[in-house]
């Protein structure tokens, strides 16, 4: 375990924490906990940043419940975390100054779909698995996918992607509106359900990707899509990954409108070899993916695969059958499931950054060369037409010289990526572990206006205080 | 001419602006004027609103000059207006408090092409045709087309979109990231170039639609698209507006991916037919375009002629050939001034809303019936596909009874919008003309966030004052 930044909790912090539970406990029976496993399985748990746990767990069920937390918070200066699932990566749930984490496992309904308008509007617990159940019958369904079942509370607040954000973008571009309950207890509505709107500032964008500094948000309305009528997949090796990548980015600009395309080192398809029970070829491969009519999906293959032919990948095999898509997409989900097959006992250190396109086969390549020489273990997924890739660090941490060496690495990653107009996350978002990175990423006038923007909407710090920017 | 609100500007504030003007005079030389019609010019000409100039108008040539007049703006508390090329309809370039217009005619270059990234930087004083022609050879363009020949820089800060933003987004989805004067003279990145980031706030899409009150842009790295290998477009005639629009809903929901669709109501066809010498049917109309494939856009069209059959409409005649299409876009382009034509000597005021599109059928019709009922004379086009639709309302300015006639119907518009889920403006955006409107729309907590912000990155309140939010 990786130590997060000390923080010295006053007795105030304390004697606050004590008197806002006290005043929460008779209103919430038995949906709130002071237990010490429920608090830590509600800090961080999913990379070796260290578990700050929250001082109790609070299960609200209605908006009001929430500003009732919030108020009371606000009143005794104590820190309010929202929490969907816990999947985030870089400590986005952490308390490092105690608190109460608001877990939104009740508050997960489908509230209604409007499926003339190709909308939805859920509540912040449900997770992306649930949502798609619900809405499949209406053949519609919610394209953003990160790895894990995510709630889409969390997937607004870290502004998650996935593989098919290529095509159909991140949460910024498909979240139309969120109620947000402010530092203040207020409830905010940061816009209506008209598919655009020109009127003021855009405080839909602003609150996603706040990972819940700047408010609470409690409802969520979403763009959704229809499920395609037709969907074609395959896998392609390819002899390098420039060479990839270079198909990647051919592909794209020539307006094939790719629905995934994903990159999977050489490594990485051991993994998923083994993992899988697959027999995928042990090179650079793409998984690739089409969305469309029967002959557009054909066509959009065909294509793809005379540019992989041209670039000296291939052959091409797609197919249209949904087994053998289930099991190809499977297979990519448990990627990281399957790095971690190849080095049992390791923890798993996930980052991700995300560069211009045409600086992408460099960067990756250059990334491979620097787990190579600093004889560490990290197989490589991308989403590759983003320009966007993770880096599966399998680390023992037992030893501190490989620790040590894994950090700098990190380091160097980011640095990296910076290098190249890139940016140190692409969708993990800065929690904790990337906030050291965002001055040489945003330059001091950009950062000092987001501490102005926290600052003018959360004053008192208590939204999710210690990551992003601090006060 | 409508008054726009009084603002009694005291002897503190013409003194400021002279001391600014005196500093400024020698350093630009004949890149500033403060010559009248040079001022008229700079101020709100586009609408009924009133004309409220600046005190002088300057011509910077890079961002260091921005930031030099914004930081003496400051130190005198002068307000400073960005002008593009001023064919905004909202009153967002009048100076009301009088200050320095900064008038980007002379930053109009594009400063790279990114074609593998499909991604420009740009001046904030190109417009889009410019842009475009510059675009043309490398196969490329940037898709976002408001009726006017606008600046980009204008665009953004506006978030304007036009006929193809069902297809490709607004400016909100078109800019990756932007370079900004803040109101104390620092010059702010809001993103890398890196086509996604979760890393902190979106200061991007804070800064896009926040009409320059919240910084001066000075440079805009825009994301492109490939031109399409094939366009297919034509006209498709329906009984009634109920029907194209039903078809409009049905063409989305199937997942046709519609580049362009867009409603004319008779009254705009006739106005059409009159201008542009076309011989269109004069019921309610939709232009569509479809982008692909040569196999793709013949696929498209046939699909959406049997959906436009089922509903009555059709039949649906579409080519591929270029003059054809040039001659109905240009049409569809100059619709503005049919409808000027139609009435000559009337002052067109025109506005816009946007609602889900499931309401967008009797929004429309429910406006066409009040007009004729306050016996005005208004005719309609509509981004039908994103639930946005114009009224170019043609009024006598001489008759006071129609002006108070025509008033209380944009009133009731925006109430109808707004009761429909709507936005009081989709694309034109909020300026002076609709910020009565903020409230209703957004509520107290929203407007009071917007408030903050505007307080925390403009304490002096300089930057465009008296749009969309007032301290």
């Amino acid at each position: 375990m990786v130590s997060v930044e000390a923080v010295e909790r006053t007795a105030h912090d304390r004697t606050a924490a004590a008197a806002v539970i006290a005043a929460l406990a008779p209103r919430y029976g038995n949906r709130l906990s002071t237990s010490p496993s429920m608090r830590e399985q509600h800090a961080h748990t999913t990379t070796w940043l260290g578990n700050q746990p929250p001082d109790a767990v609070v299960f609200p069920q209605s908006t009001e419940e929430v500003q009732d937390v919030v108020r009371l918070c606000a009143a005794h200066r104590v820190p309010v975390i929202a929490f969907g699932v816990g999947t985030s990566l870089e400590g986005q749930v952490n308390a490092p100054r105690g608190g109460i984490c608001l877990d939104f496992r009740d508050m997960n309904r489908v509230l209604a779909v409007h499926a003339e308008d190709l909308d939805c509007v859920v509540e912040p617990g449900i997770t992306r698995k649930q949502l798609n159940a619900h809405l499949r019958d209406r053949g519609l369904f919610f394209p953003i996918d990160p790895g894990a079942d995510a709630s889409l509370g969390g997937m607004a607040a870290t502004r998650a992607s996935g593989t098919n954000a290529v095509r159909y973008g991140t949460m910024k571009d498909n979240v139309l509106a969120l109620k947000v309950v402010l530092a203040s207890g207020e409830v905010m509505a940061t816009a209506r359900r008209a598919k655009k709107s020109s009127s003021g500032y855009d405080l839909t964008r602003l609150m996603v990707g706040a990972e819940g500094t700047l408010g609470v948000i409690t409802e969520l309305t979403l763009r959704l899509s229809g499920i395609p009528e037709a969907i074609a997949s395959g896998v392609c090796p390819f002899p390098s990954v420039e060479a990839a990548c270079n198909a990647t980015i051919m592909t794209i600009q020539s307006g094939i409108p790719v629905a995934r395309i994903e990159l999977l080192d050489a490594l990485q398809v051991r993994a998923c070899n083994q993992y899988s029970k697959l027999d995928l070829p042990e090179t650079p491969l793409l998984f690739v993916e089409f969305h469309g009519t029967d002959a557009g999906v054909a066509e959009q293959s065909e294509r793809f695969g005379e540019i992989a032919r041209e670039l000296g990948g291939g052959p091409f095999d797609w197919a249209t059958r949904a087994e053998d898509r289930t099991r190809l997409w499977q297979a990519r989900h448990d990627a990281y499931w399957a790095a971690r097959s190849l080095r049992p006992g390791a923890q798993a250190v996930a980052s991700d950054v995300c560069v211009p396109i045409s600086r992408l086969a460099e960067c990756v390549t250059q990334t491979q060369r620097d787990v190579e020489a600093s004889r560490l273990f990290a197989p490589v997924v991308g989403h590759v037409g983003d320009g966007n890739f993770h880096l599966s660090l399998m680390v023992d941490l037992a030893d501190d010289d490989e620790v040590k060496r894994a950090k700098a690495l990190l380091e160097r990653l980011v640095e990296r990526a910076l290098a190249m107009d890139g940016t140190c996350t692409g969708e993990h978002g800065v929690g904790q572990g990337k906030m050291k990175y965002l001055l040489a990423e945003h330059g001091a006038p950009a950062l000092g206006a987001m501490r102005a923007i926290k600052q003018a909407l959360d004053p008192l710090d208590i939204m999710n205080p210690g990551k992003i920017v601090k006060l």
